[in-house]
């Protein structure tokens, strides 16, 4: 089973070590970090890099894909190597996933019309744009689509997908092993829980990304 | 301010990148991974390179360290060149922190002595054993000695790290627009909820790594 995670420039980390982190220890598995051109990757701030071994050239029948998103939606939605990618390889995989803003790029690659799916809180209207269905759920299965809600969501998404595929006896090691017992200092995670005055700072700063 | 987040072949990725993700966006602050020597270094499954732009040589007064772990603990423990490094910088950090057995370079290079700390739960036996007092909290404060549990708790350790250096607003913002809400589809993410055969199992595998 080859799982491969697609990077490209200005991806968000988190978004793609979180399904990392959880799906690597799959039975069989092999993980591969792929891109457009292998070799290095920066992500949103430039000051971390991640290197793809492999080239979206040389990964042509991934069992699982996984598309990190990131906050520039346009580096996904327009990003056409890598629509030309998950276009090809979807024709293959047994799961097609994503976290955050990665569903944009689904979406656009004309994968996820009229389907159920997820993505960060601030991009569900573009979502539903590119003709999907959109909801505010955390994780969202559709057949063999599977759908994360922002950053963090990633972690979620990626448990509930290896008990999906090895059993739940399993993702519960993964869970235990990662100590994925979450306690945040605060509630303030999902634009219904945060003061509203927050809400309105992320929207403004959303809209000065794109 | 400059975190230096410090990179070392067998690391764990996610102890590296929940912290990052968390407290990458603190004002004025500019992030740096660093190790022994600049480049790639991989990550315990080697599948996964993360690139040090900077060696120990090059960042000498970091104010904030994270020091994340890894599976195999003598690769923390036992990191000359790791703890050399972390004994300099800690006599002018702000904030020396540690997820998951990083905690173990810290108490190995003498930091943590008679301190309050907390580590990966397979690992705390060992944390005792190097001089530290160690418990089962998530998070720990110690002055100016943080140590967040087992690899995903550097997302909370991050959080609330970042809400002591620049407010609960701040926080609560990186947590809104990490969409850091967590619902893990399993309760099994410390030994006292996990199941006791699959606790088992872990401290099988932990055993055979060491």
């Amino acid at each position: 089973m080859q799982i491969a995670i697609a990077l490209y420039e200005r991806f968000t980390s988190l978004d793609a070590i979180g399904p990392y982190q959880t799906l690597k220890s799959l039975p069989g598995a092999e993980t591969v970090f792929v891109a457009e051109q292998a070799g290095p990757v920066r992500d949103e701030s430039g000051t971390l890099a991640l290197v793809a071994d492999k080239s979206f050239a040389e990964v042509r029948r991934p069992d699982i894909v996984v598309v990190p998103g990131g906050p520039g939606q346009s580096d996904q939605m327009e990003n056409e190597p890598l629509l030309d990618w998950l276009r090809a390889v979807d024709a293959t995989t047994t799961w097609t996933t994503s976290v955050c803003t990665g569903s944009l790029a689904l979406a656009a690659a004309g994968l996820l019309e009229g389907r159920r799916a997820t993505s960060h809180w601030l991009a569900l209207p573009e979502l539903d744009r590119l003709g999907a269905r959109s909801t505010g759920e955390r994780v969202v299965f559709d057949g063999k689509y599977v759908t994360g809600a922002g950053v963090s969501a990633g972690i979620d998404m990626g448990l509930t997908l290896a008990g999906k595929i090895a059993g739940d006896d399993h993702a519960r090691v993964v869970q235990l092993m990662t100590e994925y017992d979450p306690q945040p200092p605060y509630d303030a995670g999902s634009p219904e829980k945060a003061p509203a005055h927050l809400v309105a700072i992320c929207r403004d700063r959303s809209r000065a990304e794109q």
